[in-house]
């Protein structure tokens, strides 16, 4: 884990989101193929004092984007990153401090960031574990495009 | 529209789900068969300076389960009512005040209500639009039972 890295990605993170502020969106992990989350249980309750699906896939999918800008900043890559779809299953109440974790296999990753290099588009399909018992799972289709496309 | 259902149904997201407060989340129109919500796109930003992902589904989400909820105190029904599965597609940036809107049809409510009330379990499938101009779409399987079951 590069402590950098993890400062300038969680500060583009809670400059440019508040709601990641509201969140308690906190980068505990991070490498060149995953990313650990984590944030508190109670900015994120719902009705029944356990966490708001909401919350649980507003903290998942922005898992997934951190990881995805991270693999293109890495490459030197200025490129415009969105959320295409996506889809959560909730498995089981979440009742403890929040955790996201999202791995990208390697080569998926390279070949990602290898074609957004040649044809300055590429989207990945990431998948993101919610909770520390995986009560959650959410999957994210991530659309990259470079500056000129 | 009931101004005493939405001051009750407004307070009791407010109370129990923090995050929506931190999103501003306002019921501008409620009904037996739909509600819209609106929030300050202000809050709800991400780096791009338009409608953030996981705003858009938490607000999307809390229109459908607010719709949901008032279904169920129409009837006078006590229910725990949970996300159980969603999808959102993402279409076009939100550059706007974001708005909510979650209709229901008559008969799937009704039939809804009816087999809560008499098995004291029941799914509702619902679709909620996002955006003034539907930029985005979810669709959510609200699962409810009732305090015995």
């Amino acid at each position: 884990m590069n402590d950098e890295d993890v400062v300038a990605l969680q500060r583009e993170i809670h400059t440019g989101i508040p709601l990641s502020n509201a969140m308690g969106f906190q980068i505990t992990a991070l490498s060149g193929t995953g990313i650990t989350v984590a944030a508190p249980l109670s900015p994120n309750l719902n009705v029944h004092a356990t966490g708001f699906a909401g919350s649980l896939y507003a903290l998942g999918v922005l898992t997934g984007w951190g990881m995805v800008r991270y693999l293109i900043r890495r490459q030197e890559l200025d490129a415009e990153l969105v959320v295409g779809e996506a889809r959560i299953h909730y498995r089981a109440p979440v009742r403890d401090d929040i955790q996201c974790r999202c791995d990208i296999p390697e080569a998926e990753a390279g070949a990602f960031v290898e074609q957004l290099g040649s044809k300055g588009r590429a989207k990945l399909a990431i998948k993101v574990s919610i909770g520390k018992a995986g009560e959650a799972d959410l999957t994210a289709t991530m659309v990259a495009k470079t500056a000129a496309n």
